[in-house]
C-alpha cells in the first residue's frame, strides 16, 4: 500500500488535536446533562424518503447500497428508495421521537454529538463528514415559550465556557415578527418576501430591494420599510421601538415583537464581560430569517468572532410541528452547533492543540529487560490512583528515556533508584523521591492533556 | 407521517438504556487512557479497494454514491472503485497510521471507539450498525513481544472494570505455536490445515479428522495429533508439559510455547476472584485460530458468562504486519470489544439499564409563572455546584410536579416556602430545609444516573 493521501472534506485528527475536541465534546455535555437534557444516538442511516423531505437538500445526501446486493434483493431496501446517510440530526429525531412517543415523557430535553454527512463540495469550514451537537426541548401538542428562552441560555453557557475559543455572537430573531410586519405591511406574498430578504447577506440591498418589486410584489415603499426593519439590531429590547417607529401593524408582529423582547431580556444577563464566561454577545438582528427552514417562531444564528468568512456556526429556533403522525403534534425548539465547522479550522491552523501527544502524565523508566516487571508494578501503583503513564518500551539508556518523554510531551519520567522511587519533572529539571502508591502531581492539570491556543486569537 | 418501525440491525437506545452504553465507554475510555492510550476517531468511509482486501468481506460492505452524482462527475468517487463505509476500526487505522507515520510517536498506542457498518443478515448480536472499542499498539519495524502482554492486560483490566456485565473468559493461543506444530508434525499445507481446526467451534471432532486427511493430506495419525492439540486448555502454563507429551518438535513451536506461557503467567493475577474485579478469567485454548484474518502470533477470543452463543465478543492478536508502505512496516498488536455486540442484547432484554430517564438529580417546583424567574435562579445556584436539574415545565399542583419527577426517575424535588426553599427526597418523603447555593445529595451516586441491573444474571 502505498502512502495514502486524505480525502478532501473528511477531516482527521491526529491524538494531540483529538484532545481539543474531546474537551469541547466534554464541556458541552456536561453542560447540557447540568440542565436535564439526556444523551442519544440515533442510527447513521434514514429511508431516503424521510431524508428528501425538505427537497432542497436532496443534492447532497448518500445513498447505500450493499455491495452484494442483487435486483432480486434490491427490493428490501428500495422498499422506500433506499437508504442514506442522515445530513442533519434533526430528522433522525424527529423520527426517534415519533417512534418512541409512548416512552418517552414530555417536554423531552436530548442533546445528540454525531457526525453527519452531505455530499456537498468541500471548502473552508463546510466538510462531508462532520460532528454536530444538537439540543432540542420538544413538548406532545404544546410547548411554552420559556423552553425558547431555555435553549438559548443553555447554548449561551455551553459556549461561554469554551474559553480557549474566540468569542461568539448570538443573533436572533422571530419569524413571527417580520412575517407579521410583512404581513401588516400588506406584503401579498410573505414566504417570498422572507426568501428574498435571506439574501440580504449574499446581494446589495438595492438589488433585494429590486426584487421584492419584481418577484414578491411589494410596493417601493414597502419595500422600503421591509429592507429598513431588516437593518434593526439590538443589544435590549430598544428594538422594539424602532420596529413600532416604521408604523406597521399585525397582531402576529406584537406576538413575534413580545416574544424577541423576552428572550433578550432573558439571555443578556448570562453575557457580556461581567458575566465570568468566554465573550458571548446576544443580539437582535432582524435580518436573520433561516432561509427555507420550517421554523414558526425563534430563530437563532451564530458568528465566531473573527471568522465570520464561516458563516453561522450555531443554528436552529422554534418549529410548531418537529413531528407528527397525523392524530399528536410534536413542537419543538433547538439549537445546533457545528463542533467541526468550528473545530477543524482552527486546528488545522495550529491555533488550537492538546499540550501533548499521549494521555501519560509519568514514563516509568526501564533500567533494564529484567527489571519491566517491576516497573509495570509501579505504573500499575500510580494507575491505582488515576495517574496515567506508560513504560518505557526499551531499556536505553536514561538519557534516551528522557527524550522519548520529551517527545511525547509527557512531564515527568519515574524510575528506580537503589533508594527506592525518584521522579524528574523534565520541564524543569527538579527531580525528588516519590512512592509511585502515593504520589500525584502538584498541579491537577498535569494529569490530562490540556487545550493550548498558539496564538494571539486567544482574547 | 405514519409511526416509523424500527429498522431490523440498526438498534438504538432510549435515554435511560443509553445510560448503560454511557458508562462502558466512559469505563473503557478512562482505563484505556491510564495505561498511555490516546484517543483518534477516523472517517466513516474508505476507499473500495483498501476495504476489499480482504476479501472474503466483500458482501458486508455498504457502498456510497452521492445522490445527485451523475456518469460525469462519478469518476471523482470511483478513482479506487467509489467508498464504503468502514466495517471494522483496523483497515483505517491501518490507514491512518500510514498516512500520519512522520507525525506520530512509535510504539504508536491508541484507542477508538466509533460504529462500524457491515451488511450482513441481522441475527442476535449481530448488527448493520454497531459499536466497536479497539486498542492497538504499533511499532516502527518492530514490536516487542512484551506489548502483546500489555494490550491483553489492558483489555483484562477494563473488562473487569465492568462490574455489572457477566464474566468474561479471554481465550488466548499463539499461531506460532499451532502453525510450528502442524510444521514439525510434516503437515503438507500448515494454512489449509489451520483453516480447517478453525471449524471445531461449528464441526464435531471426527468430522474435522476426515477433512484433514482428505482436504490438508494429513495421515491419520497426524490428523489425530492435530485434534489432540486443539483440546488442550490451561489456566496456567502447564499446557506447555501437555504439547511436549505429543511428541512434535520445531523451533517456531518452542517460539510460541514460550510466548503463550509468558502471556498466560502475566495475565492470571488480574484475574479470578481475588482480583477485585468484575468475574474475569484467562485460558490457553489451543483450539482458537482466528480463522482466516492474518495473525502471526498471539491471538485472542472472548466468551460472555451466560452469551457464549454470541460468539466472541472481544478479539484479535498479533500481525507482523498491520500496515506497509513497501519500505517501512508497522507490526501490531491490537484487541476490539464489540461493544454493541456485548450491550445491546442485555439492554434489550431489560438486564441492564439506567435508573431514570433525565440527567437531573432535582426537580426545581414552580410555584406560579410569576415566580418562574425565581425557579431558574435557584436551579442555576445548584447548577454552579454541579447539580444537575431542570425547572419544572407548567406550575401544576404540588402534587402533580411530584409525580412528574417521579415518572423521570428524578429523586429530588426542591420548592419555595414562605421561610425558604425546602428540599424533599420522593423516595423517602424526607423533606428538610436546603439552601440551593451549596445543598447537595448525601448519596453522591445521586448525581448522576447509574446503571441497574435488573436479574439474577448480576453475580
Amino acid at each position: 500500500m502505498n502512502k495514502p493521501t486524505p480525502l478532501s472534506g473528511f477531516p482527521e485528527l491526529l491524538p494531540s488535536q483529538r484532545t481539543v475536541e474531546r474537551e469541547v465534546i466534554a464541556t458541552l455535555s456536561r453542560t447540557f446533562e447540568l440542565h436535564g437534557f439526556g444523551n442519544i444516538e440515533t442510527r447513521a442511516v434514514e429511508p431516503m424518503d424521510q431524508l428528501l423531505r425538505k427537497g432542497d437538500t436532496s443534492k447532497e445526501v448518500y445513498v447505500l447500497r450493499r455491495l452484494q446486493e442483487d435486483d432480486s434483493s434490491r427490493t428490501e431496501s428500495n422498499r422506500s428508495g433506499g437508504m442514506g446517510l442522515h445530513f442533519d440530526l434533526t430528522v433522525p429525531f424527529a423520527r426517534y421521537v415519533l417512534e418512541n412517543a409512548g416512552k418517552l415523557e414530555f417536554p423531552f430535553r436530548r442533546y445528540q454529538i454525531q457526525k453527519v454527512w452531505r455530499g456537498e463540495r468541500p471548502q473552508e469550514g463546510r466538510f462531508r463528514e462532520f460532528a454536530q451537537a444538537d439540543i432540542d426541548i420538544v413538548g406532545r401538542d404544546t410547548l411554552p415559550f420559556h423552553h425558547d428562552v431555555e435553549v438559548a441560555r443553555v447554548m449561551l453557557e455551553a459556549l461561554g465556557k469554551l474559553t480557549f475559543l474566540p468569542g461568539f455572537t448570538l443573533q436572533v430573531n422571530n419569524r413571527k415578527l417580520i412575517q407579521g410586519f410583512y404581513a401588516g405591511l400588506g406584503a401579498p406574498d410573505v414566504e417570498e418576501t422572507m426568501r428574498l430578504i435571506d439574501k440580504l447577506d449574499k446581494m446589495p440591498a438595492d438589488e433585494v430591494g429590486k426584487l421584492l418589486v419584481s418577484e414578491a410584489g411589494l410596493s417601493d415603499d414597502q419595500a422600503a420599510k421591509c429592507l429598513e426593519l431588516a437593518t434593526i439590531t439590538a443589544t435590549d429590547d430598544s428594538f422594539v421601538e424602532k420596529v413600532r417607529a416604521l408604523g406597521v401593524e399585525s397582531e402576529l408582529l406584537e406576538e413575534g415583537l413580545s416574544e424577541l423582547a423576552t428572550l433578550i431580556n432573558a439571555t443578556a444577563p448570562l453575557t457580556g464581560p461581567d458575566s465570568g464566561s468566554n465573550s458571548v454577545r446576544v443580539v437582535a438582528d432582524l435580518s436573520i430569517a433561516r432561509g427555507l427552514d420550517y421554523y414558526t417562531g425563534t430563530v437563532f444564528e451564530t458568528r465566531l468572532d473573527g471568522y465570520e468568512t464561516l458563516g453561522s456556526i450555531c443554528s436552529g429556533g422554534r418549529y410548531d410541528a418537529l413531528a407528527s403522525d397525523g392524530k399528536t403534534t410534536y413542537p419543538g425548539v433547538g439549537i445546533s452547533l457545528g463542533v467541526s465547522r468550528v473545530l477543524v479550522p482552527l486546528v488545522q491552523k495550529g491555533v488550537l492543540d492538546g499540550d501533548r501527544k499521549v494521555p501519560s502524565t509519568v514514563l516509568v523508566a526501564v533500567a533494564d529487560e529484567e527489571s519491566r516487571a517491576e516497573a509495570d508494578s509501579a505504573a500499575q501503583q500510580l494507575r491505582a490512583h488515576n495517574v496515567a503513564c506508560e513504560v518505557s518500551p526499551n531499556a536505553a539508556k536514561f538519557g534516551k528515556q528522557i527524550r522519548f518523554a520529551e517527545r511525547r510531551g509527557i512531564p515527568y519520567v519515574l524510575f528506580a533508584t537503589e533508594g527506592g522511587y525518584e521522579i524528574k519533572d523534565i520541564r524543569t529539571g527538579d527531580q525528588v523521591p516519590a512512592d509511585p502508591a502515593t504520589w500525584t502531581p502538584q498541579n491537577e492539570s498535569d494529569l490530562k492533556p490540556q487545550v493550548v491556543v498558539n496564538n494571539e486569537e486567544k482574547k
